[in-house]
């Protein structure tokens, strides 16, 4: 008897303690980018949107924009399409676009079901809905890849509105260009277009690393808190490469254009949104600007 | 030189003419099911665009509820999917419903992009955003057909919420039921179950007939109106059979539950949305009350 | 039968190419100075009236400024008052100015009631409700001619009040001085100086002429479009006069501060007003910026 | 020195007295007829225009509805006008209306100045702005005697919006029949219809007698209070004749329509409006329903 | 290493059982009288104070009612007061309801205090605030026990004008009666009464006890859920009695009013409120509705 | 009956007289800091709370910052506390600081059932509330004098939000440091703080001397209107001493962070505040910028 209310209390306890969190976030817009093993693991994914929905209750604004990545390798090989590619590259012809764009659309709409069911009010938009996001034919190396694009306005009137409506957005990576032409955009540049454009508290990223090494052969040397110049100066110096360089690019981007912070979290991780928010745990890495005001209640 | 002037004069009359229906119907809400030869020919659908951005912007509040029809089809075939049959009926499986999903929702965003281009703000949603759709699973003499569904509520709310915030919304006729399952809605039912949940003014069928006809082997035996009871009246005698039975009783559905007209109109002829609204032209049949308020301005 | 339907058509199509000038203006400030003969023939009044009931439909913001000309004239002989001259400048005394006012009052009234007969909310004002114009007295050649006032300051609130409240404002060019004494203001300088206050987008004369000739005798040195330099410079050498030079520098007043358009239209070709707006007829002359921003949708 | 002090502290009780008026009548609008000589005599005027503009900044709502009486008269004189007689009434042709619809729009901006000069908000409008009055053609004992109407229909939307908008609204009694003729409304009839229709807490009539008499040849048989039973006693008894039995009509009307209480008072009394609200001094006479409410702060 | 992430899993696996509950309250009102031990106890005080805090963090909106029980004891015994006896009850004279309205204003802002220290906006009134609690001399057996007083009317404007400014009111159970002088309340009087008022979801006292007991010597007999008619039942055949029974008709009196669910909480244990709300543990004794509606999330 | 009647329209001249005074600080907030024998003469103390209640009805928004003075002395001694010295200081230790919170809340309280008793909203709150006062230990020549506070911070949302409400707010000069212990602050320095951070109007001190003299000893050096570059220079010169110098240093400080205008008026001459406001006696001092706007209305 005794133990079970133990138990209870523990539980009381631990609500309490993200009391200060709760507070400290309070009506503030988090961008979480949703990708990787995350949204392939049922397990998984139910925990991301569980966190998500929970941000959403506790008073956050969350904000979601997604990917669809294997689901579209797997519709294309369904449909019997052959991929195309110039100089070694993968390009989006107008077929592919056609298909990618009703995998994210099947996508979206999956993760509104799974927010819905919780209880929570949610809708699922791509960069089309209200001109959202607006783009540039991207050239790899300075070749035509085909549709995709890099995001150069967006119109955050739009989530403003559906914010102020009380819905949690979920937004796929589809814009248009000035002559309304649909392009693919990569996940990681729309959520960093979107956080940046609506000056989002945090923008976090969900991926399948655990975060930013010094060296990623020694898991040691994980970095828990980077701010802006330790992060350009590892680029210089060539401690980050490969898919990671992009990605710190968007966060020392997003940091300096009004994102107070950028996690790189480890999707895989059950919860890891929550307890990145939520507890004193470093999940992942953290950048940040280099001198930043008293961050946490209590600090 | 006076003739250019004429013309110019004569546009301006018809402008002019337009004045009382604006007048008459601004802020009301129109309900436009969207479908069959006019959302597969590009040259009608362009007109169709053009008239409910037009309504848009003159004050109207329309609201575009679409099917997928062909669309669908075409795509069962190139997945190379095998159509399921129960007692000869066509069974909408998880896989099916699946792909209905993704193409409706292709076609959702392409409606989207067209009224965006004509510069006016869209929003493209199916039902299970906001939970604006929820179903029960629907039967067919008595056999389970797979996810097909009947809305049995609709939170109109959502709607509200978007046309407050100036967005033109497009929906895709998906619902969720109870448990969160995913289902097919046949597209006319749910623009009436939409149209009557929110009061709309008017309700508007594009199909691919010039109306309901007393004997349909008879092009002039067309109702141009048709009030409810005469309408039951000629359910009842068997004049009206086939597709457009569940359409008739749709319409009188909605007319008594508070949408003011509901139209009929041949969406092979271009601009019918217009010509209905803003002329004294008949085009196809308006079902109504049996007794009406004194209805256009000057009539 | 065909004919009958290509005619419905084509009305279709004029109210299709005015969407994008509809979208363009929307909720935008339109003065119009309505005067002139515009103001006299009946059948011209009836076509300005509907005209700018037509803007205020479908989304724009009209404000009529109007004069009262021959009426005055008129009401003086039917009282039989003597006209006063100093220096050979017609006098405007207490006595002339209260019929004047009179007068004003009446058409301005007359005004409201073609708007609301038309359906749409119209309220007549002058200078005097809620201190809208505030005059100082004005010389002529150092003379003083009574009663006629120059505007030294708008009380814009009033006019956004009353826009808010979805009123198509009418107003009659009267105004107070520091002493609460009534002036008449010339109609041209009300208009000009309520556009310039409230920011309209454009201001309309009507008019008894065409528009700006290099060569009045010459109809063929017509100018469509002028900008705020070359006005000046037509001014400085000369080419403008009589009447039309204080309209032109009213017109290069409004764009420096602020107006984005200014039109000098023939208010004896019915609907000027929408041809002006609607077509790609140029009408009588434009004034503008010499650098222009992209201005009309599609341009 | 001491005696100064004493006048200002005196000066300081009379306003601590008002106090419980003040908060009585705190948002509560108040329509007042002004008519009589008080609309003649420019003491008189000058006062009854400050006491409704105090009236306005403590706090009340008040509106005015005036007539034009002597003016009229006088300016029909003027233009040389013949009067016309039916049956022996005197009718208001086009021409009387007309010159009548000019006079008061003389009146109502002279008083709109006076407002201003005041420094409050004032604005001007007739039963024409906003289509504030509708009217029937009033027939004297089954005759036509031209434009004079019986107001039919109130739009109080227009009302309720300027008060929003802080106006103190300022009427002439002028209305609109179904087909847009412009009508004369009797000031007291016009003023009832207001108060009516926009539930006023008070509706008085500034007149040229003390009040209601109970013997209008006995000075001593004025009536303060009179009650609605007792009212229409006094009337079926045959106590109330002439100019007054319309009068007494229009407050037990008022009164039976929502209006709190009617005050007939005597407009040659300076201030006669503060004294009633703001004193326990009964001016004129007061009507009111049988039974009442508690009504002043403090009794 | 492994077991300190699972620590910090299972953290994240609490705050989503939380979800639901959250969910479920989300914008309601909850009305906590405070008092007992609860109060004395610097421990439990925080943790009640946390708990509150907490949940209107998370989206409810929490109302404190206190009481000042001990304290007002202790400064009556320091202030050297002698106490008042009429019949053998206890009388609050002037004198002492001087000094117990100081200390329960002592006690209403040290809780403000605790509460603004965890970053939440508090206001401290009491029931004199904006004329909150107005009450009737409150008679024991028919004697004058001073000013001792029953509510007779709630003010709830108040509240939600200060709920609408995001405040979270913590009120001290005093009143005033007709004539201005200041009462005491019983806080749980209070508490009930404002619950009434504002239709809040729930209405929880804290006390000393652990619920309510069919036999208060078998703790084997405690009621978790009780609904009204088991309760009149109760009361009528005296199983409950002293302290108990007017708590228990104030909870049977609030259900009746409007309020969902009453909580009788064991303050004594730390975080009881948390407990009751997050948990499916049951604390305490609810009272409900005979026939409740389908309530918590997933039951 | 003719004398009686003269008073009356004596008693309306008042009224009027007060009108360009009302229209001047209409929605205008006015901090009166209210103290001394205007606090302790129950005579005063009802014309002072009139005055500030008759305010707030005519338009105003007044604010009252009391402090407790005699009040807290006269319970130190009923209590039995000792006096504690520091350096011959008066210490504020925990024990009395506990004590005056008490006794300031029972003062606030008392002041709120005045002011509702004359029918006005009205809210009692002190710094701790939504915390409003934040403060730092102040040090009297560099020594510990216990729990004084100097204003380091005013959350004006609170007072913003409370006048929005309609609340007449009324506080206490308590505050809170940066570790959430209780502070006594001057109410002057409250008063002063408060008024400069919320922008008021006036600030209006209630003292019991007549003003501020250029030789205290000769009354009929009183100085009317003292700007501040004159108060500097007399604060300089030494005129200026003892508890006036602290007084004439916080006007100063408010004129220069944009309080219009600050008065020190003598409490003890009844409705010393509606003189000052609603008449041109001059009463007391007024404070005033070197360089002042046209003030009052027809000056």
């Amino acid at each position: 008897m005794e133990k079970v209310m133990q138990k209870y209390l523990d539980k009381a306890e631990v609500l309490i303690e993200a009391l200060p969190y709760i507070q400290r976030f309070n009506r503030k817009i988090i961008v979480v980018k949703y990708g990787g093993s995350a949204m392939v693991d049922e397990e998984l994914k139910a925990r991301v949107i569980q966190d998500v929905t929970l941000l959403k209750l506790v008073g956050f604004k969350p904000i979601i924009v997604h990917g669809g990545g294997k689901e579209i390798s797997k519709w294309v090989g369904k449909v019997g399409m052959e991929p195309q590619f110039i100089n070694g590259l993968r390009v989006t012809d107008a077929e592919t676009m056609e298909l990618a764009e009703m995998v994210l659309g099947k996508v979206n709409k999956s993760l509104v079901q799974l927010v819905e069911q919780l209880g929570v009010r949610a809708i699922g938009i791509s960069g089309k809905d209200g001109g959202l996001l607006k783009v540039d034919k991207k050239l790899a190396d300075g070749e035509d890849i085909g549709f995709v694009g890099d995001v150069k306005e967006v119109n955050a009137d739009i989530i403003y509105d559906l914010l102020e409506k009380d819905f949690l957005p979920i937004i796929a990576p589809i814009g248009l260009d000035d002559d309304y032409n649909t392009y693919n955009i990569n996940a990681d540049d729309a959520a960093c277009a979107i956080a940046k454009a609506i000056n989002a508290e945090k923008l976090a990223f969900l991926t399948d690393i655990e975060g930013v090494y010094k060296d990623p052969k020694d898991p040691s040397t994980l970095i828990s808190e980077l701010n802006v110049s330790d992060g350009k100066k590892l680029m210089e110096e060539g401690y980050i490469g490969g898919g990671m360089l992009p990605k710190i690019q968007n966060c020392i981007d997003a940091i300096e254009n009004g994102v107070s912070r950028v996690h790189i979290l480890d999707g895989r991780i059950p919860h890891c949104l929550l307890l990145e928010i939520f507890t004193n745990k470093g999940i992942g890495t953290a950048i940040k600007n280099d001198v930043e005001e008293r961050y946490y209640y209590g600090e």
